[in-house]
């Protein structure tokens, strides 16, 4: 870095030509503009002469393309969003796109430095899963004309491309198949959350009660804090045991959720499912290897990757593409944390 | 996007100033430049009625400063490096730094990639989890006197800032652990690798053996492929039961070989560890939720990454930093997976 940078004029000296015609041969567009085959050929020998290393970032800024996406995630410590940015990659690879990832820790402060700091580096287009209160950030990509798509998470409010999970289905999904199992007591740990999709698998957890014609009690629902998961799901998890109406089944509304409830749950002593049938959103080896294989909610995690780098890539191309907006459904996989419940003799 | 920029002159002409004091107080330089606070209000009040977006991207080529940091990591999907890019980041917010991150999916090729479009993006300095067959890149960022600091892997051979972990002792340790409680015919999975990390793990688990006066045994080293990871455990662990000298124990290098390696045990019905003691490298809550919790390498990640950003932060700050190799030392933490050997009767 220290050295002295080539300019196109120090080359377009040596070769006595201009430097616009420096500059087009070594933008590849000599076709373009007539030149000769000879002088071409003079001009990229003296670039490699001189070592010439193209100023991509002024590049960029006239072609206005980068072949970079910004995917920005909402945790990247957990691994339903770090498999998650793995298929991005892959898939975003196949189309020439290299991505470029950031974490906002599920902080709204945090996907604004973000989103700048990818703006100013002249990404083409974003892909994002939205943490909490952002909104804003979302609505001034819209009014700024940026090209992205919501991943995994959406705002119903906000007219943009998405691709995420029908979650009041597959909670919905999950409820009834602990009911037809035989579980009656059914709890939910859900985060505390104005995101959509958070409100959606409660809704859809309440709904599989009324379906099921089970009366809902107030202590089976808990929603606990981001910042505080693992407190609050103990105090929870004990308020349900000791409930009149104590939890025979629970439902964790995420992985994160779930691997600190199964472990509080081990501390108690309680065997799974006999004492607590479980069944929890976001596969993990950790759900496999458990001694009772927990039963999930699969997401279409390659599915909704791949299509929503599909979409970006289609707005990158034509701005005019038709708005996408993709619910897919969840499967749930029954193992033996939710079998056939044993009636107590 | 397709609104006319505002520059500097546009506002310079309404406020009757020069270009240069507008450009002054927009860049928080008043003080500087001892411009009355009267007037760099006024300025400040014109350039938010025009909705002036200062231009970072030009502004970040003058100061040659863009408060960024690429995280360039082997595999994003591993846990093991997601959990250490959310240490990095906080860390480095601490600093006043954004992280952007790539995953090189312990590709060389996707690496090159990676560091091409970051350093054209201006990252201020890496930090970077090495591929395989990186050395040529590494030399290329020290031959341009890019800042940058190696975490967890690093080339020996290579004058560069590191901080990784001492990879022999702790795969010595873990050997040296599972003999002091009685096991004798131990086996190694390891990755296939010239990473000198890799490389070490296996010496030092080598070592161990001599140590403890055992008698190594080709089959119980069994190292497998990146990209063939499921089949060539299964193969080896195969092999190893087979043996005359059947293993007692198993040391896994890497959390990736444990999943693969554990979900093949439990499928044979082996019972750890009456049937196979078990040491893992890289903590991960799969090991904790298993039935007979998993005696593992705890790396100090938090270390790791906190020391790579200060390393890096003081580079940036004094390019004439001195050179900061470091080797962190890991624990072995015991559970249940590696109890005192029961003889058999």
């Amino acid at each position: 870095m220290n050295k002295k940078k080539v300019s196109l004029k120090d080359i377009a000296e040596k070769a006595q030509v201009s430097t616009a015609l420096v500059s087009y041969v070594l933008n590849g567009k000599e076709k373009e503009s007539r030149v000769g085959h000879e002088i071409a050929a003079k001009i990229k020998a003296i670039a490699r002469e001189f070592n010439y290393e193209p100023n991509y970032l002024a590049k960029s800024l006239r072609s206005g393309k980068t072949q970079t996406i910004g995917l920005i995630i909402a945790d990247i410590s957990n691994p339903f969003f770090a498999n998650i940015a793995r298929i991005v990659e892959d898939e975003a690879k196949k189309y020439g796109y290299t991505v470029i990832i950031g974490s906002s820790d599920e902080q709204a402060e945090k996907s604004w430095d973000l989103i700048n700091v990818l703006l100013n580096r002249q990404v083409d287009g974003f892909i994002i899963v939205s943490s909490e209160n952002t909104e804003e950030q979302i609505q001034y990509l819209i009014d700024k004309n940026v090209a992205f798509v919501l991943l995994d998470r959406h705002f119903p409010d906000l007219p943009t491309d998405f691709v995420s999970l029908d979650s009041h289905k597959a909670a919905f999904d999950a409820g009834a198949h602990l009911i037809e199992q035989g579980y009656r007591n059914i709890g939910l740990i859900a985060y505390k959350s104005r995101l959509f999709h958070m409100k959606e698998r409660i809704r859809g957890y309440r709904d599989s009660l009324e379906v099921g014609q089970i009366a809902f009690q107030p202590e089976w629902l808990k929603e606990v804090a981001f910042h505080t998961v693992e407190e609050e799901i103990k105090a929870g998890i004990d308020d349900m045991l000791a409930s009149d109406h104590k939890v025979d089944a629970l439902i964790f509304a995420t992985y994160r959720l779930a691997i600190a409830g199964l472990k509080y749950i081990n501390s108690l002593g309680l065997k799974v499912p006999d004492d607590l049938a479980i069944v929890s959103f976001g596969q993990a080896e950790a759900f496999d290897l458990y001694y009772c294989p927990i039963t999930y909610v699969l997401q279409p995690m390659e599915e909704l990757g791949k299509t929503a780098v599909e979409i970006l890539v289609s707005k990158l191309k034509n701005s005019n593409a038709e708005q996408q907006q993709i619910l897919m459904q969840a499967q749930v996989m029954v193992r033996d944390s939710s079998r056939l419940k044993v009636p107590v003799a």
